[in-house]
């Protein structure tokens, strides 16, 4: 966003005036979708107001003396910590690492603040830890700081995790904002499988399928990409989806995003489990999945620099920007039909991160 | 530290291995005492291990690019979230600016992470995030970028917070571990003000006491007292009070800390609550309050300086440094006697902060 965008923003949000109805917190205030929004338009944003968080990136970039930093946090819920593919540890290191490289940093230093529940076993903590230093390993990122805080039983679920990032900014000026009408839309890989896979391993529905959540750190597909003269703009899609990207690219630039559901990449075990839980995969949630809009002229390339990485192998062209109508999301469905893909309304599938 | 030292106990580290003997996390290992220090060293040292983390500082000193920075992180958890003098908004600004500070930081940017329980008042949120936004202002610095779960009810108390920080290191070469014999050891106000208010606020004992938390942000006061030469460490006293501090003292720099009783502030409420309650004034949560260690010939400068700013107008020299016995803390009791002041063992005052 430019500066004159931010201060539009901060000028519509002030003569707006977001409310949360609700008198209490719901799950759907941590789901990623429209409950959420409002909760952070009317209750964080109202309050903080400031041109550094108004854009409400993945990360927040800072000038301190020369340097040029992106800052982000996450806090990590997940249930069970233990599922198919990662744990909660792999969750925290890579979701903030991912938060940094898409804003265009390169991930450094990590915090790690934990909440312990009384009585968590300390076997389960190392595990957790373990997985932590393998993924910063992998990212090429250090912890330097931390915080342990135990409650009593019954006021956690056993381990909660918040990690917070600091990297070098070397791509500047990159935004979903940017998006333009004739630009287009890819996703780096097949979408829901983290989301999917954290829901079977609850144990609670009788699916069995064989899938491993996507979680892994994306700052190198991220690199080559953005080695590509175009892209515009990219976002992790996590909770919500990559519906709730698309939403967040339509109603930040003022576009329209046109989306071809046959060009989506949804693996067959995903769809299915999908079916049968009567979810829709755009919603479910990604941890190793980027959206990235880039100038219609630079599609293929873009394309290209994400394929050539392990993690990008599955990427897809999965749709264009359009002008009208500004703000929303249309999907041409498989059946030859249109609909609008909204913002999640409610909390089908919550503590999924 | 400087490197040496940092290389060096991370050797010594290495041949002692310490060892969690507990098979499940207890609320000791979150009281800032023995277990906890066993926990971070066995388990979050162990495996996060690198020469920016070793000093286990308030904050890490990092250098990104040509700048340097101190990076921090707490959560907080404290119960109840309401008490007299401020709330959990308050203690999670001021904390991490207070961590920043003593570092030799000027804070700048902090992220805030919540995590909150289904059924959470929406108006009780308000009220934090508002004392969040006034203690930032009060603070001078800018809340820039955050992140919201939600988790189910009976998975959280109500409401908790975690901020990171970032600052500008504005002096380097700071730290507990440059304590040399001769040095004056200082505190900057009557201890254990924050405690005993969020004790007794909890309504569970029958003691009522004219008391508010001392949460306050001491950026300020340091600024102040680091324009002072001969200042060698600060560390803002939190969980496990002054004589937890005193103690990481003593095993940094591998010297005596010798406290006179007498001199050491405490308000005549705490003193008789903390008798009434069987516990030492030392070992109880401050949230305003620095430890400061000085050249003994610049001890009274940096007293005035302490004592120039009004969180620091009840500032005392409350003991010194000695050579014998190394890495221990000894207390010159009130009533003649000697005592060694240890780390605390078992969890008096769980969920202060």
């Amino acid at each position: 966003m430019t500066e004159e965008q931010v201060l539009a923003r901060i000028e519509r949000a002030r003569r707006r005036k977001a409310r949360v109805r609700e008198e209490r917190i719901t799950l759907s205030h941590g789901s990623g979708g429209r409950a959420m929004h409002t909760l952070i338009e009317a209750v964080f944003l109202d309050a903080f107001r400031n041109p550094l968080l108004e854009p409400l990136d993945d990360a927040a970039s800072l000038r301190i003396g020369e340097t040029g930093l992106a800052l982000t946090t996450d806090s990590f819920v997940v249930s069970p910590l233990f599922f198919p593919g990662g744990d909660i540890g792999d969750l925290a290191v890579n979701g903030t690492v991912n938060d940094l490289a898409v804003s265009g940093a390169r991930p450094l230093y990590l915090t790690a603040g934990f909440i312990l529940e009384e009585g968590f076993p300390v076997a389960d903590l190392m595990r957790i830890v373990e997985s932590m230093r393998a993924a910063a390993e992998r990212a090429g990122v250090q912890i330097v700081t931390g915080d342990t805080k135990v409650v009593q039983r019954g006021k956690a679920d056993g381990c909660y995790v918040n990690t917070a990032g600091v990297g070098l900014l070397e791509h500047h000026g990159l935004g979903i904002a940017h998006a333009r009408p004739g630009d287009a839309v890819l996703v780096s890989g097949p979408i829901g499988e983290h989301g999917i896979t954290v829901l079977l391993a609850r144990g609670e529905l009788d699916i069995e399928a064989d899938l491993e959540s996507d979680t892994a750190p994306v700052h190198e597909l991220v690199r080559g990409l953005l080695a590509v003269p175009g892209v515009r703009g990219l976002r992790d899609a996590t909770r919500g989806g990559v519906a709730t990207i698309l939403n967040e690219v339509a109603k930040a630039a003022g576009v329209a995003v046109i989306v071809d559901e046959d060009a989506v990449p949804v693996r067959e075990e995903v769809r299915g489990a999908s079916e049968l839980l009567g979810i829709d995969p755009l919603y479910v949630a990604c941890e190793g999945r980027i959206v990235a809009i880039a100038d219609g002229a630079s599609a293929g390339e873009a394309l290209a620099a994400m394929r050539a990485h392990p993690l990008g192998a599955g990427a897809a062209i999965i749709g264009r920007i359009g002008d009208d109508p500004p703000g929303l999301v249309l999907l041409n469905t498989a059946f030859g039909g249109t609909r609008i893909v909204d913002l999640l309304a409610g909390d089908p599938l919550p503590r999924i991160c």
